[in-house]
């Protein structure tokens, strides 16, 4: 007998974005029925009237428990919050309504698979004002979900295609990310990614670290964090069998992992990582003045629950007019299939 | 009657790297001849040498006047230093003797073009360690231009298609870096490349001014240099003329300057702005783990002579086997002349 499908968790996001709508376009995919038993974590009302809109052949199907799902192609099962005031609502805008309900969602996708009631979780895209004007003081889902599964070492890796890339740091200063290149969570780090690109199916993953500094500070000449922190790092992550290689200059690096030479690599702070993934999955079209194309997920890796995300904002601009791409949204969904067919992901995470 | 074509000085490069093969082969290209009359500085035997290597159909010209160049296609003007002692040396090697011949030949393209015997200068790549073993204590080609044309502002602009990026700082370590985001020298180089734009041919260029910290520092949330530095500079630029926009966080900024949107960037660090243009420009080849294609220019700003130079380094590992790509080559003689054809770009540069 084959192993029962897992039990995907969406939270709807934040109600005045694109999180709705790329949500329930990719429910109306087949493809996702076969791969896995989705439910989305929203205000049911407010899909259905997103269905309509986009003029999609779903019927929603409101719950109060997962199991009371149906888990069937053409029906979007809808963990239902029912907290959403549709009429007070203001598509595109920041505002502590959105926040609140958007919150709520999150939190509430958490403690549905800490009771293992689902296998992952994904989520769409919050905004970090609107949240922080209904009061919850985060920077984002990552901070929400070491809060509520009480997480203290986490990090967070992009994937686009074999583009794999995890951060020793994310959202502090560059003087502040200069500080933290330190060797134990250089460690940390390397190990996540060569556990999660296990957990992907790769046998054994070669990691590519970063150096700091431009040319790898050049024998010493600017910057020695390489020589005190991250070659002892890399010393002691092969010492623990990771096969890692480094420090590599971050500007010939990501040439060479896009190659598809290394299957992970490890970025100094949040830009360096950052800008060679959003350069390789992001399309900017100059008439529109938007993104066209935002490929690419996020995911956090330490937490015991497996969490993957868009990589892409709420797009507040193109929110309500039926244009925003799901595309991210389905490979995110993807990896949460991935990872949760992969019971060593659970035991992999440190905390 | 039409202009005459440009006297563009190019230097053979390290001996014992591919910088030899590189300069003839792009001077056997008839394209080269169509738009420039090009001359290179260095060992004439050593070149005849390479010729015969390669089996080029090409007849090296020694001169020890520029005046004497006969600049016609089939035909290698060598401006002949003679100082390279062919027996000892070894090629794909660091050494000190190929360090001293090849920093003669920059010393010499820079004397020529304060002359005035050449309208622009091109690099072939140097070994920065080579240089140094024969006493010579700089870090590249950048400096050495700087000292000897007594310039003290300067900056490197990279280029590659409509992809065009100016950095704040370069071979500095990121700590330091941090500390040279300042006001004057972001207005600084905005200006010049700004200029360079106009010197290419580009009307009105539109130039985007990354942030130093990850979301431009989300409001100050982490780091300020945006609000204390880059957006005064944004202003004073403005105020110059220069159509500046920025701050713009570097992770989404190159999206947009790759499709066009900007005509060039502003980046606060070097692998700011290497990463993306590597990326771009950079192929890497897992299987014999070399660099299969490199292209991208690199071009000092600021000087009272035009330099452009091949962006990629001496490619030791494959020097002497003739498979050596001339692609960058080529594109640095491009806008050698593209510069050398408006006379702007003399007085634009800032002393």
């Amino acid at each position: 007998m084959s192993k029962p499908k897992p039990v995907i968790g969406i939270t709807m996001g934040d109600p005045a974005s694109i999180g709705p709508e790329i949500a329930v376009k990719a429910l109306s995919e087949k493809s996702v029925y076969d791969s896995c038993n989705p439910v989305i974590i929203g205000d049911a009302g407010f899909v259905e009237l997103i269905v309509k809109q986009l003029n999609l052949n779903l019927r929603v199907n409101a719950v109060s428990n997962v199991n009371d799902s149906m888990f069937k192609h053409g029906i979007a099962d809808v963990y239902d919050l029912a907290n959403l005031e549709i009429n007070s609502l203001r598509i595109g805008e920041v505002s502590k309504l959105a926040g609140d309900a958007s919150f709520k969602y999150v939190k509430k996708v958490i403690e549905l698979a800490l009771e293992s009631r689902l296998d992952a979780t994904v989520t769409g895209p919050i905004n970090k004002e609107s949240i922080n004007l209904a009061g919850h003081k985060f920077s984002g889902h990552t901070e929400i979900y070491a809060h509520f599964t009480n997480t203290k070492k986490y990090a967070m890796l992009l994937v686009e295609g074999n583009f794999r890339v995890i951060h020793v740091s994310t959202h502090v200063s560059l003087r502040r990310a200069c500080e933290l290149v330190k060797k134990e969570r250089i460690v940390e780090v390397t190990e996540l990614i060569s556990d999660a690109c296990k957990n992907f199916g790769i046998e054994n993953p070669r990691i590519a670290v970063a150096g700091l500094n431009p040319h790898s500070g050049d024998g010493g000449l600017f910057g020695n964090e390489e020589e005190f922190e991250i070659i002892p790092a890399i010393k002691e992550a092969r010492s623990r069998g990771v096969v890692a290689e480094g420090p590599i200059p971050a500007d010939t690096m990501f040439t060479k992992v896009s190659s598809g030479f290394y299957d992970g690599c490890v970025a100094m702070y949040h830009d360096q990582g950052h800008i060679p993934f959003k350069l390789k999955g992001f399309q900017w079209d100059s008439e529109k003045q938007q993104m066209k194309s935002v490929s690419g997920v996020n995911i956090t890796l330490g937490l015991p629950i497996i969490r993957t995300s868009v990589d892409h904002g709420t797009a507040l601009e193109i929110a309500g007019k039926g244009v925003a791409s799901h595309q991210a949204m389905l490979l995110a969904i993807e990896y949460a299939v991935k990872m949760s067919k992969n019971i060593n992901i659970k035991i992999s995470g440190i905390q």
